[in-house]
């Protein structure tokens, strides 16, 4: 099987001969800071042993939070060390075992979920693991689809019920999970509300939220002014609100959240605890839970409402509603520099790894 | 009208000549400090004036934390001023008008709620507002039958549903609901761990607390050590947490509390907020909510699910289930000594006004 592939790897015009020979991945031995304790190996191409799986090469993959805190081992889990690095990406299926029934040769494939590593050239897996994508998606957005944009998505419709014309909060609004809510709650209808740290340029930041859907961008200072009230003359106090701060920040935008409403957390970049008043929880009659796309995944993997959206999210992305988020591009094998860049404060940027 | 009634309270036994004359009704004309905002004034008996209103005689009110605070102004409402004290008592019906159906002379009713004003001798209520308590309760369980076990039995409810066998913690377990959610967590079969402060005796309230069917009692301090895990060898994680306290004693009891438990506030005593960490939010999917006992009447009374609770909660009384709170009892007009001692640290016991 081996030789096969490496004689279909040589005649085909997409990989180059220079390539054929390894698999570039990048793995950790520790848990530990990814300057550090990232390193990266160059193996044989694995090949396919089982009759339904198939043979992918990764084209991009993006770097998100929660990679650098599985690498940290501050996720809520710790895969088995050593590990390949790396949760998301996008693939091309480039040869298939003798019972694949589902995929061919050249279909575009979300990378599958945990510890299977996306940080790499080479990788074998199940068909079932698999969903396909459309190859019209451009790179960036198809290989961030799988991680921020379902997030947005589950957070703006699994907790309240909103309307058209109603208002969602959120911080970190330029994060790509951010980025995500502004587009997915304009294409629902929704207003947003958008928290951003003060920073060089932030008219420029606030522009291109804009740009994306934005209704309102604030400042964290902003926030705090009586003139936000004027926000609320216009859009209904929001029933919804997304933390990925915590902190001061959270308990600010708490404030705002209309009676009965929810703040949905899914990350927390202050390190800050979230704190909440008890007259917000007995009297406002506020919620405060959290979301883990992780978790969702297990419990609702290949559920006809996560077919439903990823079918949406897909739809979106092709109609120009869901673009990808702002980006960096780097070659996989300038990974730590791209690491670096995606651990430094103040970027709106996600840094996306391309197999070249 | 008045002066049938005169002769009809001349003539029971139950009510002395000497009171027949005056209605000593306890006030507040403005918000502030309970010692010095409440008055009292001596006003006339009212009168019947709708053909479905009953004449209630007060039997007997308890003073609440909820009471304080609304006369402190910092409630969820704020009656409009000058208002009647007390939000909870028994009366019993010495008087009906003449289209009156459901109720009679000698019947005993819980009060109205809101803005009534419980701590008075006589008021004058629609038969519609009241409901009737069997006259076999002890007084200092029927007066109290209204807000406590009802903040603890829905708490128990709503929230999660809890298996026999199953358990329950909370903070403040010597206050007024936390007696009562001790009592129903046994009756429904429900383990309860029970947190209170130390404090000079607290071994005697530990013991008063198992009396009345405590699982198991732990002082704050206790709750920070170690020797905590061997209590969840003998009974499950909880999957609900009570807390009437807040700030840090809540985080610590956070920290037992099972993945996609609920912490259920209701109180904040220590005057600290409710701080939670992003990754129980995320990863232990803990939600954070309020309870409050007014909000949850004015949207479900009379309903088939109220009736059906207090059904419970008089049958658990009568079958000796569900005892009175530890209580002192004081005459009415001395409602400023029972008030000052409600409002001291480290009671156990409920202040109740008593009209003789």
């Amino acid at each position: 099987m081996l030789s096969l592939l490496r004689s279909f790897l040589l005649r085909s015009s997409s990989i180059s001969a220079r390539m054929v020979s390894t698999n570039f991945t990048v793995k950790f031995y520790e848990f530990g800071d990814p300057l550090e304790v990232l390193k990266h190996d160059e193996c044989p191409i694995p090949a396919i042993k089982e009759a339904d799986s198939v043979l992918i090469k990764m084209l991009a993959s993006p770097i998100n939070p929660a990679d650098i805190n599985v690498i940290q081992g501050t996720y809520g889990f710790k895969p088995a060390l050593p590990a390949n690095a790396g949760l998301e990406g996008v693939g091309e299926i480039v040869d298939i075992g003798s019972g694949v029934q589902k995929l061919k040769k050249g279909d575009w494939v979300l990378a599958p979920g945990d510890a299977w590593g996306t940080w790499r050239q080479f990788g074998v897996a199940n068909e079932n693991e698999l969903r396909v994508l459309s190859n019209k998606l451009e790179l960036a957005t198809a290989c961030t689809l799988a991680v921020n944009p379902p997030t947005a998505y589950r957070m703006l419709k699994d907790f309240v019920h909103l309307r058209q014309g109603e208002t969602v909060i959120q911080n970190g609004a330029n994060s790509g999970v951010g980025q995500a809510v502004i587009q997915i709650a304009r294409a629902m209808g929704l207003r947003s509300v958008n928290i951003i740290r003060d920073r060089p340029n932030v008219d420029e930041l606030k522009q291109q939220l804009k740009d994306l859907g934005a209704d309102y961008v604030v400042t964290e200072e902003e926030l705090r002014l009586s003139s936000m009230k004027d926000i609320f003359k216009e859009v209904p106090l929001p029933k919804l609100a997304l933390n990925c701060v915590g902190g001061k920040n959270c308990s600010d935008m708490m404030r705002y959240v209309a009676n009965e409403g929810y703040v949905v957390t899914y990350g927390g970049m202050s390190k800050q605890p979230v704190t909440v008043s008890t007259s917000a929880l007995i009297f406002k009659g506020i919620h405060l839970v959290g979301f883990w796309r992780t978790k969702w995944a297990k419990k609702n993997s290949g559920s006809t409402e996560d077919n439903k959206m990823y079918s949406d999210l897909e739809n979106f992305a092709l109609e120009g509603k869901l673009r990808s988020p702002m980006h960096t591009k780097h070659p996989l094998k300038q990974y730590k520099t791209a690491v670096k860049m995606s651990m430094e404060g103040y970027t709106s940027s996600k840094q996306i790894l391309i197999n070249e």
